[in-house]
């Protein structure tokens, strides 16, 4: 199976980013990718930005949704899988979504964004309710697809609780950038790289993160994403890896039977011990079960 | 506070090895290191190495233990925290332990290795019992600092454990070296290191490795230990790091407040979720709580 991860520049204009996430992803296919992965949030400039009420009209119900029928119909027409990131109006509660289209062009499954970060410049908090569907693995056409959303990409918690629910592949749609000056630490993407790279080895599986590139300018307010989008392998070697500032398709060819041995082989999940794990279902290491 | 880590190699002489622990603990102290990390099990060859029920005699208790105070008075003369670790015989067990001795000489816990290896060259479940004490972190002189030992290494949920309970440094003594010939992944010494580096990250915070290196027969048959010992700081930067053949002791100052700050100021442990946590406790995935 061929893994596509999408790096690219959005702008305010739905249409226009719909028309270049769909172009992308028809490359991708095109030069066949199977499982096709888009940043997150790609139908808009990233408003979470800023804290500002107009920006919840862009949220819609998974029924009738604006775009994401468009995807459907694409996935299948390219016989492909694709993870599509989408803001999820939900009775009165809002989150960030992101709905699994098999190759079919039936939606697998929601996944709701379960770590919701908050600082200068992203303000997710304010938008979103920390999810509720848990974590999820799908079985897509093409393989067991765990799917993580953004902030969810720094927690060991989310990439093993997919790995343990049978996920063989690690998906992150991503959003982040250059902090804004009053942070200490001014450009996070090695770190960044480094716990997802952290999850592949831990896990003994392939990973892959898309992130947007570009300036973006909300209300005055500007920030400078980052890219980095890469691909890596179970020994969390990358095996593809964009730049910092341009759009563009990257591809892998991923061997998860090599990956099932190697994982085996490993032992990492034969030698687990939930009888001492107790402390990670708390905030405090204080056990209270 | 000055973390030293050493990197040395080991013979079939208990003598020579104590002699050679206490000559560079003592050299560490001297160039200002207060927290000393000794590679595991440096007492012997890893003789881990090949299934033999001669070296089960090499388990002692706790109390009265023929090198712990040894290490206890070197600790308390040099003001310096020491984690020794040591095969302990506890009852009818034994396990693979580490006494975390404060820089009074006081031994302020053992931890018994929770997560047991077994393969090719490491028959670790031959001789250990799986740890029963749970994860550990101690408030030393010098700092909180969590203990893992080897294997543990490559658990994300042993480092949060320790994180949540408190540590603000993890420490890992370690036996691993290039695999036999059997085994399809020849050298795992870089994705041992992405492993740790992404705890770093993920708990933002320092982190320490110390490894055996050279090569060790033990009954006709050879493995050689890799070292790559090395100290990296909360964004998973290497700020020490030691080469795969030579003996050396790594010295790293560590800024623990700034550490604190940026730990804070990420807000990973801000944002955890337990409430979706639970298929961390299990082994498969299928939550029976």
């Amino acid at each position: 199976m061929k893994l596509a991860v999408i790096q690219m520049s959005m702008t305010n204009s739905l249409r226009q980013n719909l028309e270049k996430a769909i172009a992308f992803v028809s490359i991708a296919a095109k030069n066949g990718a199977n499982l096709i992965l888009l940043p997150e949030l790609f139908e808009n400039l990233y408003w979470c930005q800023v804290q500002r009420e107009e920006f919840f009209a862009l949220a819609h119900p998974l029924e009738g949704h604006p775009f994401l029928s468009i995807f459907q119909k694409l996935a299948k027409e390219n016989n492909s899988v694709l993870p599509v990131s989408f803001f999820e109006l939900a009775g009165q509660a809002r989150f960030n979504s992101l709905a699994t289209i098999d190759s079919s062009g039936e939606i697998l499954g929601v996944y709701r964004k379960s770590h919701i970060p908050d600082g200068p410049g992203y303000a997710e908090k304010y938008y979103f309710n920390p999810g509720d569907t848990g974590f999820q693995a799908y079985k897509t056409a093409v393989g067991h697809v765990g799917t993580g959303i953004c902030w969810d990409q720094w927690y060991p918690e989310s990439a093993r609780a997919m790995a343990l629910l049978g996920a063989e592949i690690l998906l992150y749609p991503t959003a982040i950038g250059s902090e804004p000056a009053e942070v200490a630490s001014p450009n996070t993407h090695v770190a960044w790289q480094r716990a997802m790279i952290g999850h592949a080895v831990c896990n003994a599986m392939y990973l892959g993160a898309a992130n947007r590139v570009g300036t973006e300018v909300i209300h005055g307010l500007s920030q400078t994403y980052y890219g980095s989008s890469f691909i890596c392998d179970y020994n969390g070697e990358k095996i593809a890896e964009a730049n910092q500032s341009e759009e563009t398709i990257l591809y892998a060819d991923l061997d998860l039977e090599k990956a099932r041995s190697h994982r085996a082989g490993m032992g990492f999940f034969r030698d687990r011990r939930p009888d001492l794990y107790a402390p990670l279902l708390t905030l405090d290491g204080k056990t209270k079960r």
